[in-house]
């Protein structure tokens, strides 16, 4: 059995984060037969002085994830979840400010968007219209995402979204590129440019003193602005239309001084139908999967620093 | 090195079917500016006199599944994808004809919908509206299935989705059930029901000389009903709902004679909020994952012999 | 609100089945300081005089699937985890014979296998040779398969694998095949051939009064002869394989008459690396993900009857 | 049409960084009859010269992404792939040194590790033993995992595995711990340990005049030393037993100074048997999915820096 000797040691602890992971919780809010839904993927992470516990076990400063757990649910019911960004800081103010030795708090949240479903004529004549107002379907389009961190004086909220897929079939070229020995690559003057966007973008809002964004408002503005400036950018590479992207948020929100982007160039590529007596007139093309271009980076409102990590993928 | 003996062979074949799986063919069609896109997974599996290249490795009645993904792709210019049911006919229909020791083939097709991209008002006012027709954004919530098989004669057309999720936050009960010794669950006169609907349908066509029905409308009417039967239906039990799912849908579209479906019960539990000193009056949920429910069935217009496979999981 | 009617019911109910899937049970065995580890995930199937739950939703005959559940961690303790398909006979048996309205019990279980750690030397020397006999780490090949069916008086027992993925980088060929207008293909005489083995095997054991096989001797010897024959033959098809690995398993166990193989056809492309003035000499690969070929086939005893369902995968 | 405006530009680039991802290169090399086998994942990321590229599309500085694919395959030709590490080095120096704008590389790889297949008896007595070594099934454990960046004078090398599997069924608590008003976990005095490690360590190895580490011999050190802490730690805490893995790493292998872990606590909940008359003596578990503990640290050679990023999880 290893004896956990402490004297002398000569390895030390570096950087440490705990607590529960992927807490899905479902608020159902009811105003009358009216009902809503917020579907929340909620990660607590905390730091603080946990020397202890990682040298001898001792868990004398420890908050166990379950109680992490079980706080996520009773703040659904003590605070509701106005938004997922509201809820995160409601959390990360009460660990830190609750818990002596914890000092940071990170929360991360994953939201699922559903919408109503619609009733039927025949339900509507049946019952009267605005019966089922307790029914939804998931919308299944990208995920929403966001991350708030405290650390007992300032706050740090970084928001965005994953798997939101998007193609330009024209107005999309790539040339004019470096040639080397292992250059095969033909230039192309009408190309698919497709992508899966993610994409993590950090408000100014550091402090209670400062008026808080419209999160859901603001959400639902960036969404918007970031598939225009895909749609609208006649492309010449895609880290031109990245730029655009995340300029066109900067430029059109200033609550947000800074966004990351990691998007996969999902190629897709002309099939050859010579060997078949055909012409493929940029109609047919097959949808690769590995290996794919991955374009990344950080699109920054003048004289802001960058804090959004680097990477937002392990590949 | 195996000698592949034959003579007195006591170990025999029994049904085989091969081809490419998954075939990722993405079908631009331009009317002017205006684009449009079929983005489908195609899966060619075919049968018939194959019993030489399983015994001997002979693969004189062998076409190549690279040939089949060949194919897949040259019909995709030469005939266009009106809808995934009508490309699969052609596929279908062609390796049958085409190549004598193949008896029978079976088309899968799965469909990912994309809607388009709104373009800005600064756009529109810049360049005039309507201008952007190229720009899709991915739908991203059930996947559309198709399944046409052919032996030279008749047709089935087995068509479908799955993963789409659907909740009702109230208008559920589940009681009156068998209590054995292993029985703790309490009674339920109002919980959340929600599941991720697997459901295939399959029509009443299978002669050329019939009349086809227009696959890409009832596509879309088979999921309003199954939608508004959801929304609808009162439920004392997941089986109820299925059942009304099903008839509904045979009851409005008389081309269909037959629905099965596979429903996870997503389980939604209220959590106890009590040893905090909170009540959860229907508010708070755990989304859990594992175990689930699942409920399994067809649904069949009367007098119709099923032909759907009773497992569309294999769990 | 939908009102369920009956009478002159245009809509029957077909096949049908339900209840708790994917129960991830582990058993521990302590036999003093040295554990042993069953790891499973059950998935129970239950039928029988189900209509009214489905046409009226009264659960008179339902036992709940919470309820198929907790026998599930019940019976891990009243009869312990000797192996899958001897569990899967106890919970099989066990619903059909307790509960009058159910008729067939279909029991689906996935095992995964673990692996000792070995414990240091200077953990031996210290405090003994073979201390830590509680310690193990997840094997992480293929994933056991079992499906036990009971319908109170003859058992179905198939059992398989999945994800056992395998490769020959030569003894294989593919020459010969047919040509049509749209084959490209080149014909090879020396390919890599790789494919995930997808299997089930049906056991000829079918009542209580005939010896029960031994299980886990049966999967091991299974899974070694397949994968001999896949080492072994040479190969001028992926179908002649299959054929061969089926052969040997019948031949060799006589407990097992029939087995069914579901084979991707993992690709391998010898990249062309002449544009960079290199000879690729069977050396470099590029690992294609998708299309792929997809060749199933049942391999039987002779005179015995094919029960296996033809699909195992949904593409 | 977006107008890619430049002066007075008020939203500026940041890191950035760009590549093929996820390249499947299998690399065989033919000793006679016996064949060797590395199986890759290498992901490219290039960093430098490239605001052009991003404000107005000019690719005058961008190596196309195709041409880093196109050197990944020619290099497991032109140098072999002696290791993953080895391998990564010599595309980085590629990159940094024959392309001016390109100022840093970084380069990703997964291995998939694969075993040969024993040949049958009867094989070595028809063919002679030894005969069949060309055929491999893959581990199916861990990923191995390597990340390389190079600036063109200093090298970092950090690699890891991630999705490593481990349980101890006994030798671990849980007590002692912070209660507030949201706890009601018990205390646990001899509880399941199980969780799937992702790790990842830093080399300080920085400069070609350094002695080069053994790569290989290192990784499956390390993972022996992982492993061996793991089952011998006798563990108060989660956090406890990541130290003392991260400790043996780097009291035993020099050539490491940093290790990262992030170790999800994978919950087996010991099941309430009481509602049937059962006592559950540590027997019984169910292994839960979602939520899950996390816990992270960093464990460094007293005097170092921490230079791994944080996060190895988006959650």
């Amino acid at each position: 059995m290893t004896v956990n000797s402490r004297p002398g040691r000569p390895v030390i602890l570096g950087q440490n984060q705990y607590g529960k992971a992927e807490n899905r919780v479902v608020r159902i809010t009811r105003d009358g037969a009216t009902h809503h839904i917020k579907d929340l993927n909620v990660s607590v992470s905390l730091s603080g002085d946990m020397e202890d516990v990682h040298y001898s076990g001792s868990n004398a400063n420890v908050l166990p994830t379950d109680t992490t757990k079980n706080t996520v649910f009773a703040f659904a019911k003590e605070h509701g979840i106005e938004s997922a960004e509201q809820f995160g800081i409601h959390l990360a103010r009460h660990f830190v400010t609750s818990q002596e030795p914890i000092h940071r708090a990170r929360i991360r949240i994953e939201e699922y968007a559903w919408e109503r479903i619609e009733t039927s004529e025949a339900n509507s004549r049946f019952i009267g219209a605005d019966e089922v107002k307790h029914s939804f379907v998931r919308k299944g389009q990208e995920t929403r995402l966001t991350q708030i961190t405290y650390d007992g004086s300032s706050w740090e909220v970084v928001s965005g979204l994953k798997d939101l897929t998007v193609m330009n079939s024209t107005n999309s070229e790539f040339w004019g590129y470096v040639k080397d020995k292992y250059t095969t690559l033909q230039e192309a003057h009408d190309r698919i440019l497709a992508t899966s966007v993610a994409a993590r973008w950090r408000f100014n809002w550091t402090a209670d003193e400062q008026k808080m964004p419209h999160w859901e408002k603001s959400y639902e503005q960036v969404k918007k602005h970031m598939l225009q400036a895909f749609a609208e950018t006649y492309s010449l590479s895609l880290q031109q239309t990245l730029y655009q992207m995340g300029s066109r948020i900067i430029n059109n929100r200033g609550e947000i001084d800074e966004v990351r982007f990691s998007l996969p160039n999902k190629h897709h590529f002309l099939v050859d139908l010579e060997p078949f007596g055909l012409k493929n007139d940029n109609e047919v093309y097959f949808a690769a999967d590995r290996p794919y271009g991955l374009i990344e980076a950080t699109v920054l409102r003048d004289g802001c620093e960058p804090r959004i990590p680097v990477d937002l993928t392990n590949l």
